[in-house]
């Protein structure tokens, strides 16, 4: 079990918001050892990110029509157990409360035992069409927070 | 040794332009047979096309310049030998002259040895801002298929 | 509509085995023009192989565990209209009856509005352990047959 | 510039083994903004690894060849400057000394002006063919270990 988030935490902060979404692991996703080849995982987070987003209605093209796009900052990875072909894992994926105009997300894998399999985080900042970073949330984020932060989700 | 080709040509064609390149396959090209997944191909022929279209000056933002998109409307792959991890292979490219506004491609992956491992062809179709399918070469293609037809290349 | 096969059949043949499966469009599958790069249909096309083969009993393990292999001879695509990011498309796969050791599939995906997008084929070999290829069909795909055959799906 | 590593180092160890390659983003690998999707990366960490592994004979398939494979434990990576269609990146990569039996490598993209596009590193075990994870190193890397501490590399 991952006892600790990858970010710091305040105590007043709301708790993340999260999500559990599934998926199947893919033919061509597998390397020579018959496991998924380790930079496929990039694909499950992101799926994570777009189910939280669907959820939520935060997601990639939810900030693209408002002229922000969300390019990766950071990305992390820890491998514990290997995923196997045709098997369906669940994934939780948590977005951390942050201040500042940026998305931080952890991401857990677990198989159907709840063993965890993966967990990693990615940090995301927010870019408008002049490609200048975003110091503050856009309007509609910002709408999102507040309802997260009075505790309506 | 291929023979012949998949498109039907005229006597009065001029020669395909075509072009030499080189891949090395990676790692994560790979499938669980240690050979490289089918799809992945898709990827070589598309390095001989941008080999092809760099040598001539008809790459993909050769045309995205002039306005116009080329979206692939058939692609087709003949397997004959698995390519192997970490080896180097070559790419024959040819364009085959065509009338129409379309790009008619053809691909011969090659050993070390020079076996013929894989051939294939593709067809694309020139597409302008409007997501019109064009009738008439655009103007820049038309003079590299005026240079072409006139043997000087 | 597609009124016809790409595969040659018999009147005597059985009909197609067939099974419909749907996909959504990843982030990652997308190319610059925010449609799905063409050479990501082949993971679209395997899905549909691989929902065929657990319907039936027939995908790549079933084989493997009986050691055979059954690599990608043949593979064909024809792109008609354009995949979109995070919409849901069906596809249908039909597996033809062909009295060689081999396996014709074909594919149909289609839009929510029941738009055909793009159409292809497959044509895969059966490899022994010796990587022989194979002139008969393993005894349990024979018996999958016989009861194909009989109209017994 | 990178002042320091992400590995915590000892004065007393030896320097580490390095190996600049390069490559050429290709059109698969981008996303609908024109830049390489983030995932895409792990594509070229791995081309830097497997570099360095050519260099030095501590490749994928030299420690395959004495039954050791070598599975990613960590991957992370921080974006600074996306990477664009066509153009040919530089990346250095650096094995970092380490008493374990593990492979820590640190990762440097640099564009053709030496601006510093991203950088990560990698954790990698050692498994025996039993699937246990090695506490010594294997001898064949034991070699190259006592080479590397006597500086003849």
């Amino acid at each position: 079990m991952i006892k600790k988030s990858y970010f710091k935490t305040n105590p007043d902060d709301p708790k993340p918001l999260s999500c559990v979404s599934e998926f199947i692991v893919r033919f061509n996703e597998l390397d020579p050892m018959s496991i998924v080849w380790h930079g496929n995982y990039a694909v499950y987070f992101e799926e994570g990110r777009l189910a939280l987003g669907r959820k939520f209605g935060i997601g990639y093209m939810d900030f693209y029509n408002k002229g922000v796009t969300i390019p990766l900052k950071q990305i992390h990875f820890d491998y514990f157990k290997p995923l196997e072909f045709a098997k369906t894992y669940k994934i939780e994926t948590l977005l951390y409360w942050n201040e500042a105009a940026r998305l931080d997300f952890e991401f857990r894998i677990y198989n159907q035992g709840n063993d965890i399999m993966t967990s990693g985080y990615s940090i995301q900042l927010m870019i408008d069409k002049d490609k200048g970073v975003l110091v503050n949330k856009p309007d509609f984020y910002e709408d999102i927070c507040k309802k997260w932060r009075d505790g309506k989700f």
